[in-house]
């Protein structure tokens, strides 16, 4: 019987985590009974959410509990099949996290075409950091023509598809990074009109270069001072998905700044909080223009990936430093 | 010639607006010109809203100039008319504000049915009062039966409305407001679930007692504190439409406080801030339902009016104040 690998949450972590707050853990895998199947992982998604599981209060989803296994999005291979609706060698995305075997039920499993892109697209572009990305720009900030689109934490996961989506719908992008990398990304490779590093400009000035005709769409995955000062900017009836408070996860005191509720007033305009899983009904559609736009090349995915299963905190930690280029992936083994 | 009577704007307030701030003046009224009408002011208006437009800086109106009358909604007579659509007598409203005499623009005035209802009506529940509730509530707040709906300024000349509207909807209102005799009203006359006072309660516990099941609607007049302890308590897919921050309005250093934006990831919340001009197209419609529901007694509207042109600011500055009850108006002259 083969052994699965497994990385437990040991103890909940203060502020920043650490890998001490990870443990590995082995035990035989056990076989698939009917209607499940038997995963061999190939990829681990290691995403900023993961973090706000990691406590043991009320966030948009529930907590992980201690001494379980770190759940999240997955890419494997079937290696034992007791489904009718999957054979061996099929791959497959779901939620397992971070494993290296799996006996997960067949109906929570997403089956991925090899042909169509890479495998790993399944837990980015053409997963639900595409998906993220998709429903938070397209069904609440809803760019226009000629609108200008401010994207913080761009060179993220989520936020180069934004940019890319923003673009493709003939929006003014302006993407806001910690990193000269990142931008150079964003403006070279992406096609981003104006980049902002929020580490090394002095932020309001290079917002006000960046934006001058104001913003209309701010899409935020990080909160605290950065969007305080975007906010300082927006238009009238401007709309701002909030998709992530990457600044703030980590933080031990309350989170304090200006109130959002008079700029909102004055302008008439919209702030929403959204998850993915609110718009499951109408992600397979998302899915195919996705993939059309991948394979028309308007839209390319960047990936940094890891190698190593042992590598997964590693690569998890290191979403918090800001060094990390679009979506990050831990590599566990090759297809068979 | 007659005298026209106004009040206006000498000078810009710091902070809470003193009488100071305004000035009296006469002169002779002028004949209106084609398409135009001269209106005897019978009532004017006074709102919360017109503090935003004494400061210089930008917000949702354009602010009034210094040596400007003072605008905003007023009802009055046709004294004469040099327009086709309104004969000597009728009954109208418009924006022409603090002044006893207006030369106004025909396609500026609404025409007042007074077999309707009372015509100070069309400055509160058939008029922009009301649609202010009504659009806020309805559009954005769409509150479901069995929901809980939160009002703050409920005793306010909107908050009033909402309240009922709410309960109109079928859902569990719970009102706030800072005195007594408000919250004795809203509960007694309005048929309102449960009231906080935001003075002599502990607002914490308050709110945790009447919103046993959370918060899925807060209509926020006021902002400020009261609004952080209400936004702690909101559920999943909460709606808070932002009608004003009374609270904040003469403030003089900028507004801080616990940060929002986690709140609305947390719970996928909607906020949203909004102009009763927005709603234009569908105003006619609105009015209609609200004549509907005051006519069938669904709807009562209470108004505070104070007798006397020169007591125009007093009453506007009585809103600060926290004293009125319902909509504040200032009777200026008799129906002829």
């Amino acid at each position: 019987m083969s052994m699965n690998r497994k990385i437990i949450l040991d103890s909940r972590p203060q502020g920043m985590p650490e890998p001490r707050n990870f443990a590995f853990q082995e035990e035989p895998a056990t076989a698939p009974a009917a209607g499940e199947v038997l995963v061999k992982t190939l990829y681990v998604s290691v995403d900023p959410y993961m973090r706000g599981r990691m406590n043991a209060g009320k966030s948009y989803a529930k907590p992980y509990e201690v001494g379980g296994v770190m759940g999240g999005g997955a890419v494997g291979q079937v290696v034992e099949s007791a489904a009718d609706s999957f054979s061996k060698g099929d791959i497959v995305s779901g939620g397992w996290g971070w494993q290296t075997l799996a006996v997960v039920g067949a109906a929570s499993l997403r089956p991925i075409d090899r042909e169509l892109a890479p495998i790993s697209t399944a837990l980015g572009v053409l997963g639900m950091t595409g998906l993220t990305a998709y429903f938070g720009l397209l069904a609440i900030g809803d760019p226009q023509p000629g609108e200008t689109v401010v994207v913080s934490g761009a060179g993220g996961a989520v936020g180069m598809i934004v940019a890319q989506l923003a673009k493709i719908k003939g929006a003014r992008v302006v993407g806001i990074s910690g990193s000269e990398l990142k931008n150079s990304y964003l403006k070279q490779e992406l096609g981003v009109d104006a980049v902002v590093n929020y580490k090394t400009d002095e932020l309001e000035e290079a917002l006000e270069a960046a934006c001058p005709d104001g913003v209309d769409v701010y899409f935020d995955n990080v909160g605290g001072e950065i969007s305080d000062a975007v906010l300082r900017r927006i238009n009238k009836n401007a709309r701002i998905p909030i998709c992530g408070q990457i600044s703030l996860y980590n933080l031990k005191q309350s989170d304090q700044g200006p109130r959002v509720q008079s700029i909102l007033l004055t302008n008439t305009a919209l702030m929403k909080g959204f998850l993915v899983g609110d718009y499951a009904k109408d992600s397979p559609q998302a899915l195919k223009e996705l993939a059309g736009w991948l394979q028309e090349g308007k839209l390319k995915h960047a990936e940094n990936i890891i190698e190593g299963f042992e590598r997964i905190p590693e690569a998890f930690l290191g979403l918090f430093s800001g060094d990390n280029l679009g979506k990050q992936l831990v590599k566990v083994a090759e297809v068979e």
